[in-house]
């Protein structure tokens, strides 16, 4: 193989390596750090960020790259090593898009803007964030533009090809109109037909060590690698570190013990993406997971398609009542199959993104989809949100925000904190799961009694061979086409959704 | 204040940086990682490691840092400040003296002898070490000539001062001479007294968890700060992390509480030094702790002087009754404050360095400091190390290592790990704290009516004021000079014993 590729290789390889002690002690500070140690840590993380930023827009990369391309167009390179540069341009080409003034004023309106937003949220202060946020959106408008004229994209898809490579909004229009014509009518047929159901809302305390018992456990079960991996707990639950090392942490609550399983399932999902990614390619950008859809999606497989499912909870019902002997005698109704399985599929419209049931939740993406779009190209004024997002909450989920910001355009981190282009993934990863559960479930055609033994081996083996070997070899569209047949459809999630809530 | 010294302190705090960064994932290595994440560590860690030696062997230093020593003679610079030059010039020195060839010859000699050594040992076989160990004595060599040429140093010397600058041989000769002189003598009287005393051993389990209380408990009572520290496990007990976040670890054995429990006030004492550094200068060499034998003063000031005493076990042991409950009914009279004082200061000589009481301690010590002064100097080989090591074992501890050196000179990992030069600095550590404690009771007349109560406060204060709060700023002798009127002497390590054990 070629010199020039295998020196970018190791140029990389060095660059994960600073990036795998980044990732470890960003865990640490979400998880064991005691709180005096905050400012040193982020003096120290601050200047190893800079030293991978500075390694990433090193100016000898762009010339690596070019010899790199023409070594691949002599087809000197394998296909994965050919990916790879491909993988590695595009990196190079966002990281180099912007001048370094742009990133630091953007950077500064970020922070302030961040760190105001979670004392102002709490006091419904839109007033107080409106200046703040306009900053924030006046500086991604130009990173957006900039990114754009060098991408050979529109605003706001420079930003979502950043989470989404390749993703385009245009693409995604017809999908989010899918469900958004599906949703607003398959959810009022859904509360209507719960009204009549009793669900039991189970009393605790839960203890936590009961609860962290439970998540093991059913982690162990799904696959999850303790060789390769540990779960901790932290104020917000994330899956971290190194694929060769998965951190995932969780929050307890000693009065609902199901919030956390539910998000430790998730976040094992995640995971076990991580942990299953090509061993051989883990140091370089072709070997990382494709796209936050498709990580998402992992995570909604795992916790949607499977964990909520009628045979999985028939699996883990029993093992939820071993970790609460005393909380099951208080009160058995609330425990069994069936009481369990209701409580982890209501439906009901609610204004908080982060508590929204699956039915409703593509509906707060839709809403912020066309709003952050409508921000970043210009259309639509900081100004405006709050009256934007009451019109749009009222069409799509019948809540009004009028003077309600803190539930309403206030509750997400993400803008205040310059994230624009990322909602629609959290959807998209949900149509996701769903296509890849379909088509798996016609591939594998005993899924359901296998679940119901809590056995997902067959499924791991079939997400492994399809999606997390393959990295980021593929394209997104190409990736799902070859795992079920074709590029991303709204048809599986709606069967989905009428199947488990209507059938 | 001057540019080239405000240039070299930048210097030195991205430095800081980086380290703190590896001092995270190396404590991560140790206490959370799960095994299947040691390979992608090892080479993270090694990238991490390469860059931080570029950047304590930049070129461009050593013209800064004579800059900065031609500001400092000009009188620009305070006096922290100049021997912040200082000691980055000692630094500097040390990390430049070593052509990288026999840095490298070293490093690998060094890993192959100390991981044959870990089954070498086991299994007893010296032949089988002996080359390896030849290899390591051989570049050990080198390196101490190159490094003494450099430095004006002998070879012994030049090792030495690197874990404890400013120490000679020669000073530390007549301090080792004395206690050699008074430790075999004195060994036997004690053991002969002790004879007569009834000790009985405390029968587990012990819960981990109710371990792990009582050492938090007397972490916190010692002044221990938990918003810049933790207490976790390890396989081997260490003081990590940074100043602003001191991670110790310890080991639990379910069938003996006290050697952890030692074990962790003996980390305490480190954790506590490192904590009170001062807090201007943390991400400077001058705010470092001054040497290694002042960080083990600290700890065995911790762990000697104040938890093994009578006052100090008074206050204790209603705590450790506290924490085992059900051994206590079990076995009242194994739980008595005299029979947990009598446990905590029993002597006898063994073969085994870090099972070694505070007594026989030093003469492992003072065996050890003979050898490798003649080994590194070239006046004893290593192949005729078992016979050397049997014979100083026969006449400092009474006990003969012939066809033992699992238990002789096999026992420890220094020397198979390239470290010669550092044994002298425990029993330097032991006679320091002997000699700060001796002063500051003098200094404060209740210190033991304080201990009695658990009050470690008015120690503690005396110990920021002299020792903690200097950080490098003075050379060592002159710091304990300061601390205590004279430099380091025998007398007061001697007194204690004598009072201890004999009083």
């Amino acid at each position: 193989m070629s010199s020039a590729y295998r020196e970018l290789e190791q140029h990389q390889r060095r660059l994960s390596h600073l990036r795998h002690v980044e990732a470890i002690a960003g865990w640490d500070e979400a998880a064991m750090m005691p709180e005096g140690g905050g400012p040193a840590r982020a003096e120290a993380l601050a200047t190893l960020r800079v030293l991978i930023h500075e390694r990433e827009t090193d100016p000898a990369l762009g010339d690596l790259i070019e010899r790199a391309k023409t070594e691949a167009a002599r087809g000197e390179l394998d296909a994965w090593a050919a990916a790879n540069v491909r993988e590695i341009e595009r990196r190079w080409m966002r990281e180099t898009a912007l001048p370094t003034d742009l990133v630091e004023a953007a950077s500064r309106a970020d922070s302030a803007c961040e760190q105001a937003w979670r004392k102002l949220r709490a006091r419904n202060d839109w007033a107080g964030l409106r200046p703040l946020l306009e900053e924030v959106v006046a500086r991604k408008r130009e990173a957006a533009a900039a990114l754009g004229a060098k991408l050979g994209l529109g605003r706001h898809d420079a930003l979502l090809d950043g989470y989404e490579p390749g993703a385009r909004a245009a693409r995604l229009e017809p999908l989010f109109d899918d469900l958004r014509a599906f949703l607003p009518g398959f959810i009022a047929e859904v509360v209507d037909r719960q009204r009549g159901e009793e669900t039991i809302v189970p009393a605790g305390p839960f203890p936590i060590e009961r609860q962290r018992w439970l998540g093991l456990t059913l982690m162990k079960q799904v696959g999850f690698d303790f060789e390769h991996g540990r779960l901790d707990t932290s104020h917000h639950p994330f899956c971290g570190g190194v694929p060769q090392d998965v951190r995932i942490t969780t929050r307890y609550d000693e009065g609902d013990f199901l919030r956390s399983l539910m998000g430790v399932l998730h976040e094992t999902g995640h995971a076990k993406y991580e942990q299953n990614l090509p061993t051989a390619w883990l140091d370089q950008p072709v070997g990382a997971a494709r796209s936050m859809s498709v990580h998402e999606s992992q995570s909604l497989f795992q916790e949607m398609q499977v964990a909520r499912s009628r045979p999985f909870m028939t699996f883990a019902a029993p093992i939820v009542r071993e970790a609460f002997p005393e909380a099951v005698r208080a009160q058995p109704s609330a425990f069994t199959d069936e009481n369990l399985r209701r409580l982890q599929t209501r439906v009901k419209p609610s204004f908080i993104r982060v508590d929204a049931d699956e039915a409703t939740y593509p509906c707060h993406i839709i809403l912020r989809f066309e709003l952050e779009r409508r921000l970043v190209e210009g259309t639509l004024q900081v100004s405006d949100i709050p009256e934007a997002w009451d019109a749009a909450s009222r069409a799509l989920l019948g809540l009004s925000t009028a003077g309600n910001d803190k539930d309403g355009c206030m509750q997400d981190v993400h803008w205040p904190a310059g994230l624009f282009g990322y909602f629609p993934t959290y959807t998209l990863g949900a149509m996701t799961a769903a296509q890849l559960f379909a088509t798996a479930r016609r591939d594998l055609p005993d899924v359901d009694e296998r679940l119901a033994r809590g056995d997902m081996q067959p499924l791991n083996a079939w997400l492994r061979e399809r999606i997390w070997s393959q990295g980021s070899c593929r394209e997104t569209d190409d990736l799902l086409t070859r795992a079920t047949g074709s590029p991303l459809r709204a048809d599986a999630f709606k069967a989905h959704l009428r199947a488990r809530y209507l059938g």
